[in-house]
């Protein structure tokens, strides 16, 4: 099966698959599928499903399903990377697409002092965020937050480890900080174009942020992200096949 | 300094430094800088070198070193990353970009069985090149080579670690095969849209490949390259400044 197709829970009922009608004529492009053909569907939600199509009309493909398991693709490691808004908005979409490859669980768009630009296109993003889903064969969508400030960020979040990157020469290398902290859920601040003030810098400290640097080299903003959320994946340990993959039976529908 | 400049090692004689026009017009737009002023000189083959301004022209800027050092930005890693040439443009040149940043000593654009492209626009990835050189900071210009096939790369390469990257079970993650080797020079092979042919990936096990997973996520192509080659950098160890930035006296022009 060459990519998965995205059916939001609401379509599924018990053993019953009736896919949105964009995802249908995704279907029928990509698979030129027949009533008996095999096809992969995710919800979103951490549910892998494999169907079988039982009924294609232009707009509408029906199919039920025949092996469910959960968390396919998903990393055991919680991972939410918050990065100033870019200026360009192309760059911030390059950032978001490669975050859902790399397993990112959700993204926060900051509003910092250097950041020229309020707002991100949201529906935009969350296309390119079900796209890639589907590509990379993930199960779940990641969360796509608000706009915010690190401040509003940091007050409201629960994550295990906090980091916040910048070039200072007392920081961490990224992969130490996270490394020491086994498989825990991570949060990790990225600054936009110019990176975080200095006073940014401490308050995301005074709220417990370990200050972390991503080496010597000067990273654009959306590869910082990316660098950062990869040293994340991988000095969370995951084993080989990120687990939690586990078949469960199907219940009849 | 916000970012460097780049003269090619045949404008700088002796202390004196004279930046080719573009470079020139570029320290114009970014500096507004006058004579007396200081700016930041790369020469692309590890040369760095603080520089003291000494005549503004429209098209020339002339300069007198006074201070030099080596390396400066460059990771201890020697690492070469191989990646089929993209369908999409922008996605090559994004790699190319991002793998700068990241460190990357020489690209290498693979022509294997399911290219369905030939070449590069090589003048345009050197220009991204140069640019990403100055921005993040690096002394070296990393090599681009010409488009080949994997045969013919692996024939020639002297590398001391040699991975190709699959999606196969009994293949390794990726950071544990690099860790084991510590400091070493690496060859990464990453396959262009649709990966390796089973017997590529069998051609390079034979020619002294080791096998590698980027995980359970199918990433995109130029994604792969990006993390095979941020994987390679951290599995190798560097110390967290990357060393080798060691000052020498500058000699008399």
């Amino acid at each position: 099966m060459t990519t998965n197709f995205y059916a939001p829970p609401s379509s599924i009922r018990g053993r019953r698959v009736v896919l949105p009608a964009a995802e249908a004529r995704h279907v029928r492009t990509v698979l030129r599928a027949e009533a008996g053909d095999e096809m992969a569907v995710v919800d979103g939600r951490g549910g892998w499903y494999r169907v079988e199509i039982t009924h294609v009309a232009p707009e509408q493909v029906l199919g039920t399903i025949v092996e469910q398991r959960e968390d396919v693709g998903e990393p055991v490691v919680d991972a939410t990377v918050a990065l100033g808004v870019l200026k360009k908005r192309s760059r911030f979409e390059t950032f978001v697409e490669k975050a859902v490859e790399l397993g990112v669980r959700r993204i926060v768009p900051l509003r910092t002092q250097r950041t020229e630009r309020d707002s991100v296109r949201k529906e935009r993003l969350r296309n390119l965020m079900v796209a890639a889903m589907k590509q990379c064969r993930r199960s779940r969508l990641p969360d796509l937050a608000a706009p915010q400030s690190p401040e509003a960020l940091l007050a409201a979040s629960e994550a295990d480890v906090k980091l916040v990157c910048h070039a200072g020469e007392e920081a961490t290398p990224i992969r130490r900080a996270m490394v020491e902290a086994g498989d825990a859920s991570a949060l990790v601040l990225v600054g936009p174009e110019g990176g975080f003030s200095a006073a940014e810098v401490e308050a995301a400290v005074a709220a417990g942020c370990t200050p972390v640097s991503l080496g010597p080299r000067r990273l654009r903003a959306e590869t910082a992200g990316l660098a950062a959320l990869h040293s994340v994946m991988i000095g969370s340990k995951d084993p080989p096949n990120e687990a939690r993959s586990s078949r469960r039976p199907t219940e009849p529908g």
